[in-house]
């Protein structure tokens, strides 16, 4: 798989799941996660019923929208979830009442400053319902008597997710997070998910893993929630590093959000990685996180959570509404998020510990890894390689080699490993 | 008491106090003291007597003054002690001789460029005699010969100072120190006495006090070296925190100068309110220091002492000068000050470590903390809610968490004691 | 031996060792190790065998060069050795053939972009032949045969250093390391030692020494690495500072490059003086080394050895070429660069811990070191000495004591040394 086509394959994939409509639970989930089982050999799907604790939450009933439409005296559909799924209000209770324009207008959801976009919006926990509209459209409505249809149920079943577990030399673990709860969006949902899976396809063609390595695709909060109540033990034990992958597919910037330690390993490799890649990357702090990382940085939960994103959530204009749209995101921008966080983890990968075999600096010359001319600039010809060995002491790891030296982690490492067929360098225990 | 009226309050305590020959013996810090006792319940007058033992220093004997003045050959007092106390050096050396304008300028004190302020000078460990004027007063004089008398002594007496207790549920303290050993200036010096009374009378009031409070009135470095050689050991062991309070009394600026260690309980909180206050406040450090803060921070000593100040001493024109008076010192001056130092004291009253008593965020929602209906927006309206509980780890205070959060303690305390009451934090151990 | 003429001096004795066609062994090391040894009393010349092991390097064969030029076919020697011994390439190999110019051309070796300079170029480890001249020289060659001659031999025999070591009150160990490999260069060689030979006069010359000295002249790299071999074991006990003195001759700046930990006495020492001198001195980091540094600082050997050099090796444009030369070094180039390492010596010689003797502020008036009259301004005048003594806590050693007043070690230490003789403050343990 070539790097120009694997941007297409994602957009691809996208596009497949994209007219899906998702919710926190159902079969929009189901769905989206049985197309992904078919990209990815060995993913499983795992469902936990209606009403199980999970710490302070509870996992909600299934909800079901068959037909959800407002209908205007003429009988014209004026707002049809068949049409768009963003046009409802998520987990709306089911209805069938005639209202007078005045009424409906309570209902309403439209955007006057971005009057084209439908905002997407949901009410998981109160019983309440809603139509979201383009401002355009709103202003639009004529008075008189609406017919407002929602045949949708919601009933005990199950919170689905899917789970991937990659063994490893080691039973340190690196940890994969996104999301498949949102409807027809584009960076901020299906981005995720598909950058997600080609990460987990090529994980899954390496002969060899340094870790072990967990995938899994949830619903937002509530699915982090379950996950972590079932599973949060294990993972403050082995998860050594890991992302929350969201938002990755436009190309306009990369962004960084911190774990809420802000010096863990994941924090360490993405802020090196996001470096290399564009010095002007937006870095965020913790007090700008608003994704899963909430759950997995959490007091006594503690992971290693760090995310590597495009534009991130709730800063560009198109978010959550119906123009985070297949335009906004494009083959380049999910390349990039995809290599991202590929490099990441081929970071983790390879971060050791090196000591040199010999004191002194050895002598390069001999082994014609030094010109043997000494002239005046034959330094700079190996000033990597020096640098290199002369920070192999042990105690400083390939990345902070490379930070410290202000070049990249693999230039860093293919020096290491050059030294280490010499004889020069061994790793560290 | 009204935040108005006591500005008002303190300013007219500094009126009374104002007139008052205080030294740093004798019968003027008596009467200062007194005055005090009167505003404050419970505050205890001490002595001390002339030649006890202090570290490397001795008690002073006594200085008072009967009567000083320079008269000149017609009979006309030219410089009068009974007309502003000023006038005289500090613990001058009785005198009565007729000396030629020569000789007496030797012992005259001005300052050319304040031509209208009468100079501060003492000199308490060596005898000498001396009159301070101001300049516009001393090129006046005519040659001639002039009578000189200073009709005080210095007998063996005692040092005063006045201490006040106030238990706490905890034996730990909070120390408040002022001085009274000036004669009439009012930012350096009465300010500090009249917002410390304030504070005491408040303290005193607290139904429920966290801390044992400890508040002293002590002539300046004698004083204090006096009170440490006494109970340093019980202060080492037992103060947590606590204020120097000196120069609280005008309008131009908030102060702030470090403990020696600079990174004490008092230095943060005093940076926390003061940065929360006027982010321009002035920030000195140890190298400016010139109160008794020498004395509570030296080598050995080490209390956590820092000093919240308006205008600091030697920093504005008027100090130890007559200029330095009751229209320097204004009502809200004295407010601000008072409300500063009121405002740290809150602070370390209600500065705990706090935890979860859940994992992964609470739902918010079930309790009415979070609006149920999640739109675009809606995040932001439960940032310091939400970012209160993910720093509540066990191992950050209230204060720390207002310092990542970049909010006031205050806000932060009132979330906390909000998820308090709802069961979903509790204070740690 | 005043300040103005030991300036003058060192350059005489560079001037005398300017013309010896030193490498890193033969007799020019031998002729300049004697030279030196006449200088200080008590240096000692050491020899070891080529083919001794050190690490992962071999004590060379040593080389010696009769004769070598280039003769054109008109019996005119356009190239010659005895005329500038940086014309030959360092430790050619012999050669006695005629050639025309174009091959000739292939050994040749000059600086296009400085026209009249002569490269310095070696080939230690690597048979080869070459002559370096200046460019200007080169273009002006005619096509045509050329004689060229190399009666040079290598052949088994010792690599020379020499050692001093002056004991002091401790074991503890001081220790400066010299080159003295290069031919005729002078800020880039000649610099280092003959300040080092005036630094070691000036140690021998002291009645009293708080620490053992150490120093050596060596061969760069294959010298420093044999030194190590032989001795580190004893170097990583004993030695607590040390400097690598090189290019501490010329006038135009200051500069730093600290040891490869960055935070050892050496480098603290090195910014305090290097600070006071000069605030714009130059600061580079352990990726801008390149001398003996790099064997002193190497993993596992970790000396707390930095660098204070006037203009940085390879970083002014006269280095490696014969511009470096008697014009670029100067008398007060030389007297700066002596003097900033003397005065660095003498503050580890004098860079002790002190505590006070008595808790809160000393009374110091009654010791005269106060102005016994306080008025507005006193404060000023006593600052250093309060100021000293605030920090006199048995934490902090006397040059930590004058960062944090940011004032010179030498000024702390005169004020210390007056409290010490008062009974007020005594070394700390």
């Amino acid at each position: 798989m070539n790097k120009n086509n694997i941007g297409k394959l994602m957009h691809s994939w996208a596009s497949d799941l994209f007219p899906i409509a998702r919710s926190i639970t159902g079969s929009g989930v189901r769905e989206t996660l049985s197309y992904l089982q078919k990209l990815i050999p060995g993913l499983d799907i795992r469902s936990v019923p209606s009403g199980t604790k999970a710490f302070d939450w509870t996992v909600p009933d299934e909800w079901h929208v068959k037909d959800a439409y407002v209908m205007d005296s003429t009988g014209v559909k004026v707002i049809d979830f068949k049409i768009n799924n963003l046009h409802l209000v998520g987990y709306s209770a089911s209805i069938d009442i005639f209202v007078e324009l005045d009424e409906l207008d309570d209902h309403l959801h439209s955007l006057p400053e971005q009057p084209t976009a439908i905002p997407y919006i949901t009410s998981y926990y109160e019983d309440r319902w809603g139509f979201c509209l383009s401002h355009e459209q709103r202003v639009k409505l004529k008075s008189g008597t609406y017919h407002v249809v929602i045949d949708a149920d919601k009933e005990p079943g199950v919170l689905n997710y899917a789970e991937l577990i990659l063994p490893g030399r080691s039973k340190e673990e690196v940890f994969l997070s996104t999301y498949i709860c949102h409807p027809s969006m584009a960076n901020n949902e299906l981005s995720g998910p598909v950058v997600t899976a080609a990460l987990a396809k090529w994980l899954v063609s390496l002969k060899d893993r340094e870790y072990t390595y967990r995938v899994i695709f949830i619903p937002e909060t509530i699915g982090s929630i379950v996950y972590l109540s079932m599973n949060y033990k294990h993972l403050k034990k082995y998860v050594i590093a890991g992302f929350n992958i969201t938002c990755v597919g436009d190309d306009r910037c990369y962004s960084y959000l911190p774990s809420r330690d802000g010096e863990t390993l994941s924090d360490k490799v993405a802020l090196h990685i996001l470096g290399n890649i564009d010095h002007n990357f937006k870095r965020y702090t913790w007090l700008d996180r608003g994704s899963d990382e909430r759950q997995y940085c959490s007091p006594g939960i503690d992971l290693p959570i760090a995310t590597i994103m495009r534009s991130k959530y709730a800063e560009y204009p198109e978010y959550h509404t119906s123009l985070d749209d297949l335009n906004l995101v494009t083959d380049s921008g999910l390349n990039g998020g995809f290599l991202a966080i590929q490099d990441a983890i081929k970071v983790i990968e390879n971060n050791f510990y090196y000591e040199c075999e010999v004191l002194c600096e050895p002598q390069l010359g001999k082994r014609g890894l030094y010109p043997t001319l000494s002239t005046k600039n034959s330094n700079n010809l190996v000033n990597v390689l020096t640098g290199v060995i002369s920070y192999c002491d042990g105690k400083k790891t390939a990345l902070e080699i490379a930070e410290i030296l202000g070049i990249s982690f693999f230039e860093v490492n293919e020096v290491i490993q050059t030294l280490v067929e010499q004889g020069l360098v061994k790793r560290a225990e």
